[in-house]
């Protein structure tokens, strides 16, 4: 087995992701928690990192790359932002030290659009577009999540960026509205039909969408119909409002990468592929370790 | 004094309102609680309605006619729906009594739209219409709220309508993610430029629904400003996407009668000036007792 070289940690809102690295960027242990930046505050940063460093057995003198929400103001240590338009190689350049601990720990920056027409900023998907195109990457990126990203790179430089809360919205409306009688114990069976047709009807009409989601209600009181359906309808209707704003334009014509795992990443290329869009698939932790092995890299010339 | 000749109740979801009536149509006396059908359907429908009526000291023989969700299938007594197109004055025809109590009591029905591209219901607004606009009506309606409903109303029949879930989408968001942390602790005041500008910025560009509510997050990171400012912006981005959607083809040429009450009704006054469309307001309450009043005239021919 090859001898680890340094420890690359995606540190998220809500998750964290630890990987014990060689020099040729495989990975020998890995780490998943739930001790996300909000479980961290409470336990302390240094306390959630040391108890994963211990369980892989990460000598003393290794060194840590994180990037994420560790790094935002609630977060470890403020790691700030590089101001978009942003070289992706001059995050690396910009990685914030923390000091007072035994070993070299680095938090790497976010992306600010100081814009006041179309204010935004990211934390942690900068890594990934890193990882996922390179230092030199040419892409139009969808990253979908709790708040999904669409980024426009070129040359290695994040141009612009557009942040959607889909995520959070689909979280929001099917728990906390009259929509959650429409869901309630649904199963976890996708319906495909479901998804498609509500993906297609955001699509053509984006400005009723929160009449779009009464719908999902108004159906199932007149015709009946599954909780799983008006879940997907509902997921249908955020997802296919996100891509008419995110395909709006000659951008998408560049080609788009989809950056996202799992059952999320599925449910993306179904939409994607219910509106005749073409994309390539990244996946998205692999995007993550990637660019931290990037970064590792060059701070540390390893 | 005027003799009481009947009792009118507005039963809403979350809401209860009672008027003693004379003959001519003047209230006698008024309740107001919070013991809307959520809470009735604990407490019992029938021990809260007589709890009001004794308060007011109606006379046992008093009929009581009652509009609003206490007729849902979740409801006192399931009243059902006329299906669209439905004549207002059809309403008063198919109330339904309540079997078993001492006095005679009536729930008016809803309206269903049994299209299955754009399936919806009413139950309530359409009193409020029979009472805004009389057995005659004309007018494009928007009757803002929990679910804001728009109707279009030729000669007295119900044509189309349409609900967008406004106001329940402001509280799910306001509360449920992370623009929480936007508008904590907001003064009351209303930032009438923040909400303008969000109208126009979401009548402008509704598929950026998702992002301009973002951006109510971003900014303040970037920039700054206070919470009534980012509660406003989410509320100016919501009605501003509903009015984009209301205000579609040549329906609003007709003129819009706004049917709204309190700041509420201010709000949305704010918007469709914003947006330089006329309005004819009349008060949501006052159409809703003047609609039960012409159906318990119909109803008991008094």
């Amino acid at each position: 087995m090859s001898e680890a070289a340094y420890v690359a940690v995606d540190w998220g809102t809500s998750s964290f992701r630890l990987w014990l690295m060689d020099r040729a960027g495989d990975v020998l242990a890995e780490r998943r928690s739930q001790e996300g930046m909000m479980a961290a505050a409470k336990i302390g940063f240094a306390a959630v990192l040391q108890s994963h460093l211990d369980a892989v057995g990460a000598a003393a003198h290794l060194p840590v790359v994180i990037c994420g929400m560790a790094g935002a103001r609630q977060g470890w240590v403020e790691a700030g932002y590089i101001d978009a338009p942003a070289n992706l190689a001059s995050i690396l350049q910009r990685a914030v030290p923390i000091t007072g601990q035994s070993r070299d720990i680095r938090i790497l920056p976010g992306i600010a659009q100081r814009d006041p027409k179309a204010p935004d900023v990211m934390r942690g998907e900068e890594t990934q577009l890193l990882g996922a195109l390179g230092a030199d990457g040419e892409a139009l990126v969808c990253m979908p999540g709790t708040h999904s990203k669409w980024a426009s790179v070129r040359g290695g430089t994040v141009e612009r960026f557009t942040t959607f809360m889909t995520g959070e919205l689909f979280s929001a409306i099917s728990r906390e509205t009259i929509l959650s009688l429409a869901v309630a114990n649904a199963d976890e069976a996708v319906d495909a039909m479901a998804f498609k047709s509500a993906v297609v009807a955001a699509f053509q009409a984006p400005a009723f969408a929160a009449n779009l989601l009464f719908q999902v209600r108004s159906a199932q009181l007149l015709y009946g119909g599954s909780p799983a359906a008006a879940r997907e309808k509902i997921s249908g209707t955020l997802i296919g409002l996100e891509l008419v704003a995110g395909l709006v334009g000659d951008e998408p014509k560049r080609g788009i990468t989809l950056v996202a795992s799992g059952s999320l990443g599925e449910l993306y290329r179904l939409a994607f592929d219910t509106l005749s869009v073409a994309v390539q698939s990244i996946d998205s932790e692999d995007a993550s370790r990637r660019g931290l092995a990037i970064a590792a890299k060059a701070i540390w010339t390893l």
